[in-house]
């Protein structure tokens, strides 16, 4: 049971944005621009990160959605994801993105945590600043996320399905979808 | 010294903006939404929220920013802001904003730690739904801040004139304004 009584029975931050538009809007432009924008990180690398530190902060329903998301843009699909969740060190994932989850690692547990020796290993495996800036935000982000959806008590589904249904829509259509005005989602 | 290379020598969170825009724009659409748009709760209330939260995660930069912002909207000003970050229990503020508080910082903790008794609480104290909501996404919102912020390594300023100067523009002209580009600033 949701903390609040919501006016949907979606499940998840999707109940939350039903509820509160104008939160809703912004959240999903910065999703939008950080898991699908233009970057030199994959979407499927971006959204590995989302879903790995959901995992850290043990949120099903952000964890759920975001490795659905993260396996359907990744040629290895979910066996590569729930590898990288359990043993990200030892995941058969590139060095660089290794040293990029070791840095959204520490920012889970404080901004504070994310040493100098992390930054020089992700430099060291080619790491550009805007990768480095932009992993440090997706890790922040999903400890906002990751908070708003648990802090208020909201349901997580329990079918695979689910976050395979809702993987679809992203994939195709993209966060800001849900940003916009009813009347721009009919176009 | 940052963990990369900006192109400004703005402090904290002012130097991640101009460096990246484009996550910049939905950051301080976020911040305008929820810290100065329509609300049952003052602004100097949530700014006290956000520097309550801010404190929490020791983030020297957001901290003594939001508390400026919050000393500039609360007719008490400074000491009382500096009153309710060291004892929010204590403070003499209204019992409403203590359980709002209460509520805060178990989200700075996690998600998982906002308990029903601390919502049956704020509710005790007239909190409404949109009240609840709007706090626990202004906690969490500061705990991706304060991680982005530190997590880049950002420069906070020591002198409190610094963020009093910050807080006049905030209060005047909003965080929006910072979302838009250039050409629309100088109207």
């Amino acid at each position: 049971m949701p903390h609040i009584s919501l006016n949907s029975d979606d499940p998840g931050i999707r109940g939350l944005f039903r509820f509160r538009p104008e939160t809703a809007r912004p959240l999903n432009q910065l999703a939008e621009v950080l898991l699908r924008g233009e970057s030199t990180l994959t979407r499927g690398e971006r959204e590995l990160i989302a879903a790995y530190v959901s995992g850290l902060n043990e949120c099903r329903f952000c964890c759920s959605s975001h490795s659905a998301f993260a396996a359907a843009q990744l040629p290895e699909g979910m066996e590569l994801v729930e590898q990288t969740l359990a043993d990200p060190a030892g995941a058969p994932i590139p060095e660089k993105i290794k040293a990029l989850l070791a840095i959204a690692g520490a920012v889970q547990r404080s901004g504070r945590a994310v040493t100098e020796d992390l930054i020089v290993d992700a430099r060291r495996e080619g790491a550009t600043d805007i990768e480095i800036h932009d992993t440090v935000l997706i890790a922040a982000a999903f400890c906002m996320f990751n908070r708003y959806v648990d802090g208020l008590g909201t349901f997580a589904p329990d079918d695979p399905a689910a976050y395979a249904a809702m993987a679809e829509v992203i994939v195709t259509a993209g966060y800001a979808r849900e940003a916009a005005p009813a009347e721009q989602q009919s176009r």
